[in-house]
């Protein structure tokens, strides 16, 4: 790798395991999408351009066809925003494997850290939360079963906030655990109102999954940041440009680092811890 | 990661599932140690200075004292060779899967690359090998079981040699299966001379095994290399200087990527192919 004269670098890597991250029977165009895709939204939420990547690989045995399916669906992906797979391991597994390491590139001294929110910042998130959450529930609903088997990271928008947002995160283990995260990171605490969560539109049928979908679900790999309340009009413009709905949720306060979130009527509200990776029958 | 102005990095992984690459009682200070040395050994045979890792970690549970052992093999060689650990990821797994990603840096233009062998270049290899592969069938013998679960990567010979040699390869798969690695990327032949083969003083016993682990075993994370005849001289002295035997065995050929082993009598010898990881029963 080449890396252009005076950026950083940013890495991240991610490990999923069949049974757990995903079905042995999930279609392989789409884990191959996913698989790359957890990656790139972890190089966004630091504002870094992605540029490499390596795919380590443990398979029961040779499957032509569904290597040849999740590597479709992995670089897809890739070509879209110029990642190239620079290395890899193949070995084998009874249990299908796959970890990958993404590497991106970002200028020296704007990328976004979890530490570098502060009081008086407003929060915001993009797209909409809840339906990958719901889909693990009911997988029929085909719109939601789209977004938690093919997540779209959102590359772009991690570029753009640079210099305008302060802390960032992707939201993969719920959003009030990976507020938290910024949260217990910058030392501060955050309000937000849950009406102004914007949460995908499949809950009709099922109202009573809604909260926990949208406030502790996870696997929506959007981005939620902090912002300088006078860059409003900015944030504003970049969502209609990049046509994705950024929208204010709450804003940073000073003091501990506890997350609030109220109700219609301004009233706390409660919620289900964020996944923990080895609480039991998680 | 911010990498030095006009450096090149080069980057690898590997994939270790318990129950394949190590087993369930394996000894886990022990295993931290050869999971990242493994890693450092593919850098070493591109010639690159390792400085960033990444790892990460499929458990069955949360085992406080594994993970500490552990972690001290792997931050002790980490230490060793300044290499910092810059991500990883934590996951629940039925088996123990290790995945570590390394990243180190090399001057431009004089990485060591497999393609780089030439007609008349001598063939080199450090240490000695068959040692790891005797102890997978003969554990007590416990010399020969440290090189398997121990294995020294060669990170100073591998720096030592950019612009020294012209091809390179970590011995992992077996000697005779690495060389031709080298030979077909090179476009190249080899015939080597068994007897000059430097192997572990393990074989007393056992002397029907001794070709088999020494052409074919692998996991002996050595260095085997081509170089110019002229150089003779300056990686003898190298070797004087790292106390670490360099052993000429060979020479490179023009045409068909073939290798030849010589026995004693000038006779050509057969070999087992390779580690395949997808062989059955292997």
């Amino acid at each position: 790798m080449r890396p252009d004269a005076g950026l950083e670098l940013a890495v991240t890597t991610d490990m999923l395991i069949e049974g757990r991250h995903f079905s042995a029977d999930a279609e392989p165009r789409a884990l191959g999408h996913k698989a790359l895709a957890v990656n790139l939204s972890d190089l966004a939420a630091i504002g870094a351009a992605p540029r490499w990547a390596l795919l380590a690989i443990g398979l029961p045995s040779v499957d032509e066809a569904w290597l040849e399916a999740f590597s479709a669906g992995f670089f897809a992906l890739a070509g879209r925003y110029g990642v190239e797979l620079v290395g890899g391991d193949t070995t084998r597994s009874s249990l299908r494997t796959l970890s990958i390491t993404a590497i991106g590139e970002v200028p020296a001294g704007v990328a976004l850290y979890r530490a570098a929110a502060r009081p008086g910042d407003d929060v915001w998130v993009s797209g909409e939360l809840g339906g990958p959450a719901l889909a693990l529930k009911h997988p029929e609903i085909a719109a939601a079963a789209k977004r938690l088997n093919e997540p779209e990271p959102r590359v772009e928008l991690g570029e753009r906030l640079r210099g305008l947002a302060h802390a960032a995160i992707d939201v993969s283990d719920g959003l009030a655990a990976d507020l938290g995260h910024i949260l217990e990171r910058s030392r501060v605490g955050a309000v937000i109102e849950y009406a102004r969560i914007p949460r995908n539109a499949f809950f009709g049928e099922f109202p009573d999954l809604e909260k926990d979908c949208v406030l502790s679900g996870g696997d929506d790999y959007e981005l939620a940041f902090t912002a300088a309340q006078s860059r409003r009009g900015a944030i504003e413009a970049l969502a209609a440009e990049l046509g994705l709905p950024l929208a204010r949720i709450g804003s940073i306060q000073p003091g501990e680092p506890k997350l609030s979130v109220l109700d219609a009527r301004g009233q706390p509200m409660s919620w289900r811890p964020g996944f923990d990776h080895f609480a039991d029958g998680a």
